[in-house]
């Protein structure tokens, strides 16, 4: 039996049980959450996954890292040490966004290979197909999509996202909003083209009934994606971004009414000041459906540090209720992330999470910080490493110290504060 | 006339005339606010400064670097490095924190060398030269005290931290508090030695009134240091914090009355959730002198990358009102920061800055947003590395990707959203 299915009739599954000793809560607000659409548990029934996530109300913070090739950069053996660097670091899950001929290769390894949880954007599949075959995107048919949907949903992947919200009305809101930058989301652009050029409406949104009957056979989570995110903070939470979210609450209700699991894709580029009303606007409109954002980046002038721009807006966001933050790396809108960009990546999305975390009073993020100020107190060197969230970074940089055999460090010296105090109070 | 004085009397200056400038705002807002205390012009009257700043309400955020050696590593040139790294990348101004035996060199090459505003801990000087004395810091006479501000201000130190809100009333509410880390500032946790050692009041809360001469002589602004700042998350927002900054408020309020200029120091490590509040208590009992704040950071798991931790508490802060970012490095807590690491923090806490500015309406940092928008759109890639806060990393990163002379990045290659939907939009 699937998760909502089995949710929806008291059942309570192994995954859920996992989720519920994770996290430290009841198993039944597990059972209550997968429900009522608040928490998903991505896995697919043909994925064997280690480190079972659930995503949602009332759970810790989620973080996601993208990895995958391009056409014009293609190794499979580095996609796999992306991956296996993200779940070093801490990613809950991984997005294989491959494309370039060895697409179906790099996402049987990583399916292979992976302990938790793996998404795809079966579009970009699509796409490159296409064009393969010498084609335009304008000449895609539903059957070409359905067909990578239903290949990539038996291979095992736990979660997809799906443009369908993608829509003539959505277009025509963006499109009088004369942005800046209109469409930034490589798969909305795909569905643009062709629904610009055939006149028609989306067909990931016609045949949205034939997804939902895939996502359901393999359990499969949906991704209800953002094709109209705001690609510059000039652009952010317009009439465009909006109506597209409006819709994707009702395809939202329409997945929980055939048993699908469903999650809602948010912005962007947004500033501070607009992070709190977007996330109460998605809880509102999507009836709590989990809340997944790419960033928000909360500046376009800094290229190169996307993962310091992202991290502010997704501590904001996670602390505002969303409840999966998809990394950025420090290559973003430059290039494909090296192994190390996803390194950078992580943890700076890991930092916005536990922040976030601490700020809603998760007791298990601040036992993690209650320690280390102990450790702190104490002048335990060695457990301020082992506590800290890159052990290596941290021994290196306290082993540059000209302190370290000693009990202070190099900014004080021997005027330590902690030092100086511990003899006096 | 002091910059104070001249407010107070109507008179607008020359600084005020150029801050006013560089703002945006008119000269009659710099005057009034300088003479209600609400913006500062962190200038002595023996200090020629190139870029000078005005911090406070109404005005961009502004950010520190701290410099300067340690009695373990000790390299002028080194020192200067920091110098010209911290302007270029956009430090508004720098603090020389030096000690070791080199300190009078460093701050004097500092001060001549800068472009910028210059400040200074005093008492970590005295602290020094009473330790080389063979002496211990309950030692330490005001004389000594007022001896180092006297010659600090005469070579032109155009602000200073001063601890005079480490009072016995401050530490009998922390000690109360029981804290889990007790003290992490360098200068209180001196003063509190000397109190407990001396069983007597802070020399340099007695003798305020001989500082503010001399402060006002040199027309130097005082920096009211928060001896009592937070060192974990789990001690935030505690009654030992708050009382300190009750006198810190009527401190400020001493100081106006003698025509000083005073900024108020903040904290430290603070939770997400408590940041609003912080800046809010701030602003209330300090009659909304400016809010000069370290970080904050919002999670005390991450050394190696405190740049980050800091990034998003002083984002959030500056957002709701604080005006002066103290920047963090990635070596904070565990070592002096290196030159790449000052570059780091500067990077990430102007980022902080900007996107606060934003998210506040700030129409010179909506325009740079803008024009980044624009480039993006036009796939500019010159203009964008042109445009991005650190352009050497732009370029490097840029220069990475396989497709550098391409219209494209690596990231989507040919399905990038922007080149695709030029065409049909």
């Amino acid at each position: 039996m699937r998760q909502k299915e089995s949710a929806g009739k008291g059942k309570i599954t192994e995954e859920m049980k996992q989720v519920a000793r994770n996290e430290g809560v009841s198993e039944e607000q597990i059972r209550r959450g997968i429900a009522n659409g608040e928490i998903v548990i991505t896995k697919n029934k043909n994925h064997e996954i280690q480190r079972v996530c659930g995503i949602g109300k009332g759970l810790s913070t989620k973080i996601n890292s993208n990895i995958g090739s391009s056409p014009v950069h293609m190794n499979i053996g580095e996609e796999i040490e992306k991956l296996i660097v993200s779940e070093k670091f801490g990613a809950d899950t991984v997005m294989d966004l491959s494309i370039g001929h060895i697409l179906d290769k790099v996402r049987k390894e990583v399916i292979r290979e992976s302990r938790i949880p793996v998404g795809t954007v079966p579009i970009y599949q699509v796409g490159y197909e296409i064009s393969k075959k010498r084609k335009n995107i304008e000449d895609m048919k539903i059957d070409d999509i359905l067909d990578v949907i239903q290949r990539q949903a038996e291979e095992g992947v736990d979660f997809m996202t799906v443009h369908c919200g993608v829509t003539q009305t959505s277009l025509e809101r963006m499109e009088k909003e004369k942005r800046l930058l209109n469409i930034v989301s490589r798969g909305g652009s795909m569905l643009v083209v062709w629904m610009k050029k055939n006149r028609k409406e989306n067909p990931m949104f016609e045949h949205y009934d034939k997804i939902l009957a895939i996502a359901r056979e393999y359990d499969v989570t949906l991704s209800l994606g953002d094709g109209f995110r705001p690609g510059s903070v000039c652009d952010s939470s317009d009439r465009g971004q909006f109506q597209e979210l409006l819709l994707l609450g009702e395809l939202a209700q329409r997945a929980w009414e055939k048993g699908v699991q469903v999650m809602i894709e948010g912005p962007g580029h947004i500033p501070l000041n607009e992070i709190q009303m977007n996330v109460q606007m998605q809880k509102s409109v999507c009836h709590n459906a989990p809340f997944y954002v790419l960033g928000p980046v909360v500046t376009d002038i800094a290229p190169g540090y996307d993962h310091i721009t992202s991290a502010i807006g997704g501590t904001l966001a996670a602390y505002f209720g969303a409840d999966f933050l998809c990394y950025v790396t420090p290559s973003e809108h430059l290039k494909l992330p090296s192994i190390e960009d996803v390194k950078e990546g992580v943890i700076a999305t890991k930092i916005a999470a536990h922040a976030a975390d601490l700020a809603k009073g998760n007791q298990q993020a601040w036992e993690r910080d209650r320690k280390m100020g102990l450790a702190r107190k104490n002048l335990d060197w060695e457990k301020q490493i082992k506590l800290s969230l890159d052990p290596e970074k941290s021994r290196t940089y306290r082993k540059l110290s000209e302190s370290y055999d000693r009990d202070f460090c190099s900014m004080c010296g021997e005027y330590c504060a902690i030092k100086q105090l511990n003899q006096v109070l």
